[in-house]
């Protein structure tokens, strides 16, 4: 070895070391080695319709899926709040932020009065298509606040906050929103690490941060879904990483739903539940020594 | 024959004689002999769901349903919204005026905003799970006119009201705003010849009435439903009457609906669509002479 090769050799190595030790926290914390490498398999687009809830809680019973997030202006949701109400203790259940119905036959509105978020709606009172950046950030802060607090009346403490579509990150201004939600219920909320500076964290006391996350992407979809899974979870690395999925079941209420929109659509979900529920998916968690962790286990062991 | 015996005959042909001038305006006015016997045979509950809608319509293009009333406040409503738009002149479609939310783990709210009809909800927003007598009437008349208001909106002009659950005939008061919401749109409501004054007709402006309604109860759900139904179009009388079902497909979506809910549920919605799209309805309804007329028919004679 030249020394050229020995300083990159160096360099590598306190690189690793650096990155270990900026880990170390999350993984020891949780009673693993500082270079574990922790997955959350996470459901998302709960109390959406009976079929995502069904597939949804199934894959957590019995397949590998150990986390979701629900959506509290949707019509299923009650169906969530019941399984919650009646397993308080064992499930992880966050909510998916929500200020978009995305559906072309199949609509909701805000928890919120809608006469007190009207930025937020379309014409007929449901909420915008697509992501918005124009909407007015106190009703935004309004309605994401009646989500939370249906959520604890309904008898459902989320372990985590999430944002349906990613709404609530597509401006700085929204981030804060969502971030400050994080803050004042002491939750945490799902932020990738290179998003967030050190100043925001601080800022709103954002104590757990996800290190890398995957979701397949139509590409993938069309390449192969247990392919892309497989490469995912074979090229893990060390750290808290997270992967988004949607699982249910591909029936006529599915395909009802999501006609027109075959991207994240009905054979789409049914491929996700597939993989997530299917013994070659335990066994590469298993090769691959992951640790699957929940958001349940990050708030107890830093906010509570 | 004695002088008794022809005395009661008298009678008898002097009451069918009146029955039928009463009827004669409807039967002649949309082209058939006095004494026809017209039916309007209506699908419920249309906008509930993916099932409820594809059955229903299904039930009318190829069976023998020639008539619905639309949940303007429920989740699939756009569903419904879209095909009255793109069928302008066929359907029949009117608005099942809706003040419950009545399954266990599904939902639904108002169409206006929660903070103005606080006594139609229960405490998390969902209108109440039955029908109720202490609702402030200015916020059902508020909510009426909201789900009118979004019909025409949503590019459906309605043909009729009726009331989901009859919960708008519980009390003389709501009844009152049932009948209002007729005369102020200018559009008929289904209401009982038995269950109205001519006092109420004329301060309403009520100028069409039906003379019967048969609906299936669970007493003869458990007898056999084809058997009902037969018995029911054999023995229909002279004048208008009207068949209440509801039309689904008996799958996934509909028992997660109807969980815990037998009555109007599931098997029993599949059933009425198999009866109502069979052959047998069909000969039945020839071979008793029955005609087929639809609450449009009754608008354009009546009102427009």
């Amino acid at each position: 070895m030249n020394l050229k090769h020995s300083t990159i050799l160096t360099i590598l190595c306190l690189g690793i070391q650096n990155f270990l030790i900026a880990q170390e926290n999350i993984a020891t914390k949780l009673g693993y080695s500082p270079d574990a490498k922790l997955l959350i398999i996470h459901a998302d687009d709960l109390g959406v319709s009976h079929s995502e809830n069904m597939a949804s809680l199934r894959a957590i019973a019995e397949g590998s899926v150990n986390s979701a997030s629900v959506m509290m202006p949707t019509p299923w949701v009650t169906e969530v709040t019941e399984y919650a109400k009646a397993n308080p203790d064992t499930h992880d259940f966050g909510l998916h932020l929500t200020l978009s119905s995305e559906l072309k036959n199949y609509k909701w509105g805000p928890v919120a009065s809608a006469n007190e978020v009207p930025s937020l709606l379309n014409e007929y009172g449901f909420f915008h298509e697509a992501c918005r950046t124009d909407l007015n950030l106190e009703e935004v802060e309004k309605e994401m606040k009646a989500q939370i607090e249906q959520a604890y009346s309904m008898g459902l403490s989320p372990t985590h906050f999430d944002t349906h579509m990613g709404c609530l990150v597509q401006t700085e201004e929204l981030r804060e929103v969502y971030l400050k939600m994080g803050q004042q219920y002491q939750i945490p909320v799902f932020v990738l690490n290179q998003f967030i500076s050190q100043e925001q964290k601080d800022q709103y006391d954002v104590r757990v941060v996800v290190d890398e996350m995957y979701t397949m992407q139509p590409d993938d979809f069309n390449s192969g879904v247990a392919d892309y899974y497989t490469k995912v979870l074979q090229g893990l690395k060390p750290g808290l990483s997270l992967i988004l999925i949607h699982t249910a079941y591909d029936n006529e209420e599915m395909k009802g739903m999501t006609v027109d929109h075959p991207l994240w659509g009905n054979v789409w979900r049914q491929k996700d539940y597939d993989f997530f529920t299917s013994e070659a998916c335990k066994t590469l968690l298993e090769e691959s020594d992951i640790k699957l962790v929940t958001w349940r286990q990050l708030k107890e062991a830093y906010y509570d």
